[in-house]
């Protein structure tokens, strides 16, 4: 039985990352060697999604810093905090790649504290097995959510998932593809419709990839699709991730998913929501409060590089949409499977 | 104040046709002399939409028979006969070809036993005539369309509509955009949501094209979009062609009308039909009994020939969908803007 595919691999402390910019005509593994290949791979989007960034960060951090193991341990501490600025400026609003840089500071900061006499090589030491381990969290949250869902995955069922939320944007399984690669391994058969995703593409570029490269049946659809085949009876339940979930239960997610998830109160079918309980985002009361990114109209006048409107034509293009917790079955979490009433069991995540 | 672009132009006995696979980047009105020409264009789909094609048709015969005007009315029929033959070839499946041709012929064998002395000359302008006559019907049940879908388009409505049942598919002006060119015609400033329309992206190609040349103020979205819209109250209305209504009222049209329906319903937005009362087809008790064309996975996973999901991934595209009469809020026809209680009031039409 395939796995999921990697985004990250860390084999004989060397970095390999996975490009996602040539997904899915092309699967190339590039080894990061330098800090500025590092640089070049987050900014260049070669990986993409919050977890897959702050591990593909952390990593990277210690590839940086090999050659500073011959330092004294106060230059390799000066070469760390130049390396995590450095870093931290690939992606100025990738929240998980500052989170993982300071992460590795800070340990290595405590270290020096609590031990006056560890060496520049113990101190990268330290930060390889700092990086290892949230790699290895990435991991953990990762199977949790797919036990809380796999048994969702019934046999004979189909399922459709929105844009990726799939292993490349992680460390493996994904998250709203978590359970199906369980189900999957576990001999279950189902089906899987994945809505392209437009503008960018991800679901035919990288759900229908990482899913069909498992050997799980999945079928690409386009997005305006979804209703036929609901109406069809061949979808029984939807799984898709988030970027964020607000205190109320309020989904912020890819452009496209609320509507997928007033089909599926039309027609009676289960909107599942998976993610780490780490998105639950106390700060934000409710999804009306949070700022909707609008991205460039070209993205919408062209697809994959070809002007398909006319140039000169008025295109918007909002990034991300929300969906009411009212229209939510369920959260499929690292720390169980949640359903209603919300947001009563969310505060003990949101808090 | 612009018109709306023509697909068709006869103008001084030349048969002008609007090369639609050039649009939006090229607008190229082609003069078509030859039979081989007219049936190049129709199998070529340079000309798309039921009615354009018939017009198309029928001018082209007119073409066609030009060279045939000297000879004995005997051989002028045989000649007619064939061009029937050769051009109802062009595309199998296009109802208005055939019907539109076998109109013209009639017409002429009528002629032909009222009136024995009638020249080939005689015959070739009454071709003429009829062909005008199918064109300028055309031309009076979009203006009646128009009249009767004008009033929903109030000052500073949003209105959203799917795919291209626009003035490219028929004569002039459309079914779904009559009311909108109408509205703008008489200085009602309002804005239109084109939804791209996947797989072959007529909304971005065509609609989003023709509504620009005109003037009006629209803007393309991608088909996941309408519900962000519709949430933040941008939509009022939304007005959609269709190619075929059943005796009950369902809908049958492009792939993603039903969906953008349920949508309306969700957000309590009226979603209107505009059709000729021709489309209305009595022989077809309920949508459930439609087949629905299954058109190729690669126009999925293609776009102009290049690949924007893996080369082997199964890809589903169901070419129409079935919009229940539930969600229909009225049908504006060339007869008048009929509403609920159906299918009491369709039965005028269908009938």
């Amino acid at each position: 039985m395939s796995l999921s595919p990697l985004s990250v691999r860390w084999e004989a402390e060397t970095l390999l990352l996975l490009d996602q910019t040539q997904l899915p005509h092309a699967v190339v593994y590039e080894t990061l060697s330098t800090r500025q290949q590092v640089f070049d791979a987050i900014r260049g989007m070669k990986v993409r999604g919050a977890p897959a960034i702050g591990i593909t960060a952390a990593y990277g951090l210690v590839v940086a810093l090999r050659a500073n193991r011959d330092l004294s341990a106060e230059n390799f501490m000066q070469q760390l905090r130049a390396n995590v600025d450095f870093l931290s400026s690939a992606r100025p609003t990738a929240v998980n790649l500052f989170w993982a840089l300071n992460r590795l500071a800070r340990v290595a900061e405590l270290e020096r504290n609590q031990n006056p006499e560890a060496s520049a090589i113990d101190l990268w030491n330290l930060l390889v097995r700092e990086a290892e381990c949230i790699h290895q969290e990435d991991r953990e949250i990762c199977a949790a959510i797919a036990r809380h869902g796999q048994a969702l995955i019934t046999p004979g069922c189909g399922v459709l998932t929105h844009c990726n939320a799939g292993s490349l944007a992680v460390s493996e399984r994904g998250t709203a593809t978590a359970p199906m690669y369980a189900a999957h391994e576990a001999g279950v058969s189902f089906r899987v419709y994945a809505d392209e995703t437009r503008p960018l593409l991800q679901g035919a570029r990288l759900t229908a990839w990482e899913l069909s490269e498992a050997g799980i049946d999945v079928r690409l659809i386009c997005d305006n699709m979804a209703a036929y085949f609901m109406a069809q009876g061949d979808i029984d339940l939807v799984i898709v991730g988030t970027d964020r979930v607000a205190a109320n239960g309020d989904v912020v997610n890819k452009i496209g998913t609320s509507g997928v998830a007033i089909l599926c109160r039309h027609f009676s079918i289960p909107f599942y929501v998976a993610c780490p309980s780490s998105t639950f985002d106390s700060q934000t009361e409710t999804g009306t409060d949070v700022e909707i990114e609008q991205r460039s109209p070209d993205e919408v006048r062209n697809l994959n590089g070809q002007g398909v409107a006319p140039a000169g034509v008025t295109a918007l293009n909002p990034a991300f949409d929300v969906t009411p917790v009212q229209l939510v079955s369920g959260f499929i979490t690292d720390k169980g499977l949640l359903r209603p009433p919300f947001p009563e069991t969310l505060g003990v995540l949101s808090s």
